[in-house]
């Protein structure tokens, strides 16, 4: 028998509720009976209070955007657009989401390194800020305005000379595709001046899914003296600076929470201390993750318990199709667990060590592997944690024929 | 400037004309502007011709399987029906478009670890063959098939006591999943055969994508030896055997193809010396990949060409949402290249170093990376080579808004 692997941390606000686990009051097996199984639910209450949260523990003046590609669910994000001071889209086709979901054109900002000219005008019309990622984007975002007699809103997405150390995803400080090298902003914005077009602002965007609180805190800083630093090259103020994200959440064991009242105190002091030139720019943070990934719960059916040379499968009616992050990305050489359990069973001790699996045909379809659980039966609910982000829409979900689970938001 | 990473090697059977990429005499930018990118090409001149030579390489008593996980769409589903002798499922949801692609419920079978019991109802009233993965799976599927009034036919997934060395993924030879062990077997066996039901045979896959020829004969070997042991204890031919699949396709530097000639020969010399109660029983491979994967690929148009730090990017309109695995399933730690050119440039010389990436906003969205290419410009397309299989349905096609490609089977 091979040795138990850790499991990562259930994040907090999860409870029990007649031995079952409990979303938002509801329990796991009401919900899958009423809704079918697999089954991804988001929790408003974690989402409201995620939100209180950051916004107690960060200055009045600083702007939280939600970054939809974490979460595009409609209910989803209409409740967010409602908490959040702006959405940032991805693509075309999120624009349209976001307007869906009530998200007002100046509430929203457009990233992204292979903008279309269809998504440039669509932009455009929408009046959404575009975030500049190349002297040529630029080019044609011009031109598309010229032509349909509009003024585009654009900033300058900047590939920042340094990065967000201990990021998931490094997003500057190399050679990237992402923004333009620090070099080329100041001609651009020129450029865009010249065309009396809208000049918004910076975009600086140095890595994503950081647990490290200094490297935080580092970064953040960096941006606005880049930001400073830019802007008095181009001898105007930045109506906006949008200072990125990066804030991380914990998915495997060891992994700790980042400390968001430490970096709301670091960004004050930065705010207090502003070079005049962004004494009245409006800063944002870009987060996607960090709200909206602790509160989704994904559920899924037991619907075979095997044993295969002595070690325990319980084979579910899920799997990577819905959560290929948490099976290991097709493949990853070191595979951790993410935060699991039997839902059904709650409160009940551990007492065997099982692998639980999806249903593919395909070995990497592992959603807990070697893990210490209660014995559990077919019929019963296994819970994944942390897939409020990157769950659904960054899995294959036609893989092997089987179609996107079902989602609902509740509490 | 970094230096340059090889590429896989491009395919047999693509030509140019007019300097361009021809895909089954079709231009890339023809294809292009026809259907729009990012766009699938499947030839079916290359389904035929691969399927030929393999039927020309194999024993006449051989049959040839479909897993058609490798690439569902429907075209290219239908086609292939017309080739091969049966056609392998691995859910409900694949059972169906069999059926509509013309597929007889006889050259059907359907394996997969977690089949629910609406799967097992569906596949019982169609009248496939269902490859049992566990002792409670046979009881559903008896149970379903007497509360039906139907005689299920089932065949008993093996999971093997060796495995496929070189395959890169093992589907035996450990703890696994898939199938069951070698000791509940015949007893299962003994369970179909008391409850008047009709019992097919063995499917025994032991790995998957490997290019190891030798590898391939001794595994195939090892599986004719374990279906004959286990005939002999339960007393009875099996109809039907499964040897699985797992001939591979070179995708990277370095990578050979397989010997179909050697390996057709080592089975004929296996089917020459069979055990007697093997004698009359039917053997099939199951190939999803090596049928389809090269007769595939994905153009992409380039929307931007940019320098970052003296390194050149070219971003397209397409990316991991539609090329997962080329791009890295979201960051493997040795990242090699797929095969790939400027579809547009196709007989042009390489003159510098690029790196070809997606439109999505991850540094992960890399299709190329620092490959030698042509000089190419805004409006060119680049080919990405084996995307005949696991490319469209094993890729998150939602991923930030983004949507499926187009997908076209041509020639």
């Amino acid at each position: 028998m091979k040795k138990a692997k850790p499991i990562g941390p259930i994040p907090a606000g999860y409870a029990s509720l007649d031995c079952e686990l409990a979303i938002a009051g509801a329990k796991a097996s009401v919900l899958a009976d009423e809704h079918g199984s697999p089954l991804f639910v988001y929790s408003k209450n974690h989402l409201d209070s995620r939100i209180e949260a950051l916004r107690d523990a960060m200055p009045g003046r600083l702007h939280i955007h939600y970054a939809m590609k974490a979460n595009p669910y409609a209910p989803v994000l209409s409740h967010m657009a409602g908490l959040v001071d702006g959405i940032d889209i991805a693509s075309g086709g999120e624009l349209q989401m976001a307007l869906n979901a009530g998200a007002a054109a100046r509430q929203i900002s457009f990233a992204g390194p292979g903008k279309r000219d269809d998504e440039l005008l669509a932009a455009i019309r929408a009046g959404i800020t575009i975030n500049i990622e190349s002297p040529n984007e630029c080019d044609r975002a011009l031109a598309i305005g010229k032509k349909e007699g509009l003024k585009p809103r654009l900033a300058i997405r900047v590939n920042p000379d340094f990065d967000l150390k201990g990021s998931g995803m490094k997003m500057g400080g190399g050679a990237k595709q992402f923004g333009m090298d620090v070099d080329l902003v100041v001609t651009t914005v020129q450029k865009i001046l010249a065309a009396d077009a809208h000049w918004r602002g910076f975009h600086i965007f140095a890595g994503s899914q950081a647990l490290k609180t200094d490297a935080i805190i580092e970064a953040q800083a960096q941006t606005i003296g880049l930001a400073a630093r830019l802007s008095e090259e181009i001898g105007l103020s930045p109506e906006h600076v949008n200072l990125g994200g990066g804030f991380g959440i914990p998915y495997f064991p060891g992994d700790e929470p980042i400390d968001v009242v430490r970096i709301g105190a670091a960004l004050q002091e930065q705010f207090s201390k502003l070079p005049e030139i962004l004494s009245n720019t409006q800063f944002a943070l870009e987060l996607g993750r960090y709200l909206v990934g602790e509160a989704g719960v994904y559920l899924t059916r037991i619907v075979d318990r095997k044993k295969s040379q002595g070690e325990i499968f319980l084979v579910t009616d899920g799997g990577l199709h819905h959560q290929l992050a948490a099976s290991g990305n097709f493949g990853t050489v070191i595979r951790r667990n993410y935060p699991a359990a039997i839902a059904t069973r709650y409160d009940q001790a551990a007492d065997e060590v099982v692998s639980i699996v999806g249903c593919l045909c395909t070995p990497l379809d592992l959603l807990s592997d070697r893990a210490e659980m209660p014995t559990a039966e077919v019929g019963d609910i296994v819970a994944i944690f942390c897939a409020g982000a990157y769950g659904a829409t960054a899995s294959p979900a036609n893989f092997l024929g089987q179609g996107p689970a079902k989602e609902i938001l509740v509490g």
